[in-house]
C-alpha cells in the first residue's frame, strides 16, 4: 500500500529585506548577529504585530525556500574535512522542513515593518510566523 | 484581482507520544519542563537523526494541529482579566502558521525513538523538525 501522510500548509506572513542576495553573503549560524533586515508583514497580519517594540527579542521562523528537501546528512557547515552529520543535529537550511529559526533583535517598528538585527536569510525569503523570546523556556 | 498567495507544503517527520490527552492537561509555556514525551520518528528519517544523544538539548518544531489560525488577537493564557494582545507576541498555538517551537532535553534514544522532557504539546502532535540548541545564536 502506498503510504500518504499527512500533508500541511503554510502562507507566508511576511518577507524579508536585506542586502544579502545570494548563499556566499551569508554568516554561519550565530556569527550573524549584526546582519540587518526588514520584515515586511502583510497588511491583514498587523493586529498579530501591534504589540512588538523595539529592543524586543523575538524568534522569527522563515521558510528556507531555496534548501534542498532530500538532504539528510551534511557536513558541517560545508567544511569537507569534516564527518557528516544528521540534518537534524545541523543548523543548516537542507532538511525535509526547511523552517529557519532566528533570534532577533527588534531594532525599529514602522507600521508593516519591523526592523531587525540577527536575521541571517537571503533577501526574499518568506516569513511564517514570529513569536516572543522567552527566557524561562527558551534556555 | 484576487492575491494567491504561495503556499509551502510540509509533511511531519514524525509524531510526539505522552500522556497529554486534552488540553486542559497541558501546563503554560515555560511551566512544562517536566513533561516526558517520545518521539516516534518516520523510519526514512533515521539517518537525519543519528546523532543525537541523551543529555542534548534540541529546538523540536511540532505542527498544532488543533489550532485557530484565523486568531490574531487573544488574551494571554486566556486570561481575560489581562488585555489582548496580537498573537506574535504571544506563545500559545492560536496563530496564522500554527508551528510550535520547543526546547527540549533528550533523556534517552533507542533507535527511532527518541525520549524528551519539556516537550508541552499533546499526544499526536505531529513533528516537523529537530535543530540543535546552539548557545551562540539562540541567547
Amino acid at each position: 500500500m502506498t503510504e500518504h501522510p499527512p500533508v500541511f500548509e503554510l502562507s507566508p506572513v511576511g518577507r524579508v529585506r536585506n542586502d544579502r542576495h545570494d548563499r556566499s553573503a551569508l554568516p554561519h549560524q550565530g556569527r550573524g548577529r549584526d546582519v540587518r533586515s526588514v520584515i515586511e508583514l502583510k497588511p491583514r497580519f498587523e493586529p498579530a504585530a501591534r504589540e512588538i517594540r523595539p529592543g524586543d527579542l523575538y524568534w522569527v521562523l522563515t521558510w528556507l525556500h531555496l534548501a534542498d528537501r532530500d538532504l539528510l546528512r551534511a557536513h558541517p557547515r560545508g567544511d569537507k574535512s569534516r564527518p557528516e552529520r544528521g540534518v537534524f543535529s545541523l543548523r543548516s537550511p537542507g532538511r525535509p522542513n526547511p523552517i529557519g529559526l532566528s533570534l532577533v533583535e527588534v531594532t525599529a517598528v514602522s507600521g508593516l515593518r519591523l526592523d531587525v538585527r540577527g536575521l541571517e536569510v537571503l533577501d526574499g525569503t518568506p516569513v511564517l510566523d514570529i513569536k516572543p523570546y522567552v527566557p524561562e523556556a527558551d534556555r
